[in-house]
């Protein structure tokens, strides 16, 4: 944690709303305006792009990039656009957006949820104003993202109830939801993530409800400014799990299993086998073990009776078959 | 899996290509060619919608509606777009899709991965094409959803590698990049789901891997129509973890725990402490168990010393701490 986002004053701090809702008096409309206000009450300069009215383009074109390309017999968008921003070369609304992202310590995005992520108009900002060189520009990502000076917030209302976005839910976990969101954009642009302030299902809720949801963002917005990120990428997204594995991946696994190299160490073997796992897995997702491996096998030897365990020199590898398949 | 999809014969299928790329000599426009050269020589009939030639709207709009709205005082897109196509009066570039859709025993969506996800001009496509009454109605959604007389595959290009994409890679696991699409968006809408095709990082590939990259899917379309269906929602993306709590979620468990009623079973129960913990862990995710109680309560009194064990009458339930924080 850096100490600048530790007691960070509100009085002059700039915060950018993106904001994609067609109608005013929807429930992300009052979401979005009782931002500003609560925001400017506290001395903030608040700008909103309200996308809908701005009409902003979502498709990523050559229109893009003012004047010629870099290379006009084979259009590639990514390359076009980081070289024109170079340049200062990319189309006006670009620019514009740019500059609010630039001046901007939070950007709050403000949207119902579609099909499990952004709305078109809001995914077309962060296709063109998201540019490389602009917000990221390998190595400079994730954490070394080009606005990792800056805060940013997912707000927005679903379709679906709580209940239906938890990890038994029929929408599963909504961690899977806000992975692409926030690690994949906001994160891989270095932004550090507050929690995402989100309102399950209103248009099925009464209305004193949703007035509630309206003074929770009120109330949570008081004290922005001496929240602590998010940790948005916690282990558990990475760690790889045990599960049982099917016998034709067993039987897959036996046929192209090689001896581990000596000159590899043991984690170096694992993520080999892993990789090969992957290979199978992508068609049929069972994830597979790493883990404390001493630990594991240890767990298994003791409580699975069906459990197929293979020793090696270097690499002791297990997996247990799922008799009821 | 239903018998249609055992040996569905070639000739006289219909597949619709979903196409986002605006440059035709990309290695997007290459895989477009080589599946509609493929597909026509096994006599199937093809269309393509060229999104960006067509110049396709994204934008979820109340242009979205030929006439007069359904509520005019408070424009809501879901519901407006729901009745319009009940009425017959969707604009005309969605119906035309919809009639794709509509005719197609397959649709392809063929698109270089933006931002985790598609690229706005076909988020586009899914936000205003897949409209309620033509592509689900609750409670007609997933495996009864109405496009379940269908297949969809998607085929995408990423900019970063399969390492990066796997589950300890930067980027995390793909399947997290795919559940919103193959589960939010396809299998919402009944669609059987084909193994993705996926093209890791062609731009950072030699000229052969590429051309390799085009034969390996023209292969695989030779033998398209005899592949089953993949289960794009595997028990893993559901099943809730076992992970070290923080001592901060042991005391704020302790101290919100009630009783449980003697009218629940453990199942409900535990589900039951499974929100309450949510509530906690959206804010800090850490996933928290459920699994076969009996077995896991076993494993964790042989092997885990600092496990804690609450034992209520209807319901075990066992957390342990993680010393190192």
């Amino acid at each position: 944690m850096t100490p600048c986002f530790q007691k960070m004053a509100a009085p002059g701090r700039k915060v950018l709303i993106v904001y994609a809702h067609q109608e005013p008096k929807s429930l992300n409309g009052s979401l979005k305006n009782i931002a500003v206000e609560e925001l400017s009450k506290q001395s903030c300069s608040v700008t909103v792009s309200d996308l809908y009215s701005m009409e902003f383009e979502p498709r990523a074109t050559r229109n893009d990039i003012v004047g010629c390309l870099h290379n006009s017999e084979q259009f590639n968008y990514g390359a076009e656009s980081w070289e024109a921003y170079r340049k200062g070369c990319l189309t006006k609304d670009i620019v514009e957006e740019q500059k609010k992202v630039h001046e901007a310590d939070l950007v709050i995005f403000q949207f119902p949820l579609y099909w499990f992520s952004v709305p078109a108009i809001m995914k077309g900002w962060m296709d063109r104003v998201l540019t490389q060189g602009f917000a990221h520009n390998f190595p400079d990502c994730f954490d070394a993202g080009l606005l990792n000076n800056k805060l940013a917030l997912l707000s927005f209302t679903t379709g679906g109830n709580e209940e239906m976005y938890s990890k038994g839910g029929i929408s599963g976990d909504i961690h899977y939801v806000l992975w692409p969101m926030q690690h994949g954009i906001l994160h891989f642009c270095g932004f550090k993530v507050l929690a995402p302030q989100i309102c399950f299902s209103p248009e099925y809720e009464t209305e004193e409800k949703r007035k509630e949801m309206l003074t929770t963002w009120a109330q949570r917005l008081k004290t922005i400014w001496e929240e602590k990120p998010i940790n948005c990428t916690p282990e558990w997204y990475f760690r790889i799990l045990i599960f049982p594995l099917h016998q034709q991946e067993l039987r897959y696994l036996a046929s192209c299993r090689t001896e581990p190299s000596p000159a590899k160490t043991p984690l170096e073997s694992l993520i080999e086998l892993h990789f090969e796992l992957q290979k199978v897995t992508l068609k049929h997702p069972i994830p597979v073990i790493n883990y404390s491996l001493s630990n594991i096998v240890s767990v298994l030897l003791m409580v699975i009776p069906e459990c197929i365990i293979v020793w090696k020199k270097y690499v002791r590898v297990c997996y247990f078959t799922n008799t009821s398949q």
